[in-house]
C-alpha cells in the first residue's frame, strides 16, 4: 500500500502530512507543532491550525488553535511562520480543558487574539 | 491532555475525524473509507479524499483519490456519498503504484472521471 502521507505535488500536501509540522515565529524560535487540522465539513477549507505547545511526554503539554490565515508557509524553514512571540503565545486561547465545547464566540475569541479576519 | 479528533464544532471538523469515515454510493453501498485529505498548501483547500478499497488487512487494497467537490457529507449516513457505483470504481484512477508521481496530468484525469470542476 503506497504511504498517503508521501503523496506531494508541488501544491498540494496530505492532511496527515501537516500533522507534525513545526510552527516558529517570524525569528525562527520552535513555537510548537501542529497536531490536527480543521476544516470547515462543507468547503473543506482548513479554518485553524491545532498546535501543541510546551510540556513533557505529552503531560503539561497546551493546544492552540491558529487561524488558518495567520500561518504562512516557509519551504527553507521546511514548517509554518506566525506572526506571534512565545510570551504573547502563553496567553493565546487553548482547547485543553476536558470538557472544552468550540462555540462561535470561542472561535471569533481566537481569530481577534491573532488579528485574522474571522470566520464566524 | 484533549483528543483534538473529538473536537468539532458544528460546522468544523477535524482532518483527524475525517480519516477513517466511510464513502457510500448514492444507493447507500459503502465504497470505502477515507485515508487521507489532500489540501492545497497554500490556500489550505482540500482538493482530493484518498479512499481506500477493497484488500483484506491493508494487502491488495487501493487508494482513490476522490474531487472534494464530488463529495456531501451525509448527517444521517456519518459520512461521504460520491455519485459514483461500485463498479465504475474498479475503473477509477489509483495511486498504488510505489513510484506514484501526482503530476497536473494525472490530477486533470482525476477531476475529469468524476466529472468534477479541475483543480488543475
Amino acid at each position: 500500500m503506497t504511504d498517503v502521507t508521501k503523496i506531494t505535488s508541488g501544491s498540494l500536501i496530505a492532511a496527515d502530512k501537516v500533522n507534525g509540522t513545526d510552527v516558529y515565529n517570524p525569528t525562527g524560535d520552535k513555537l510548537g507543532t501542529v497536531d490536527d487540522i480543521m476544516l470547515d465539513k462543507k468547503s473543506g477549507q482548513a479554518i485553524y491550525a491545532v498546535m501543541s505547545f510546551g510540556g513533557f511526554l505529552g503531560m503539561g503539554e497546551k493546544q492552540y488553535p491558529l487561524p488558518w490565515s495567520a500561518l504562512t508557509y516557509d519551504e527553507t524553514k521546511g514548517g509554518f511562520v506566525v506572526n506571534v512571540d512565545k510570551k504573547r503565545l502563553e496567553n493565546a486561547p487553548t482547547i485543553d480543558e476536558e470538557d472544552f465545547v468550540w462555540t462561535p464566540d470561542y472561535g471569533r475569541s481566537v481569530d481577534k487574539y491573532y488579528g485574522a479576519p474571522t470566520y464566524w
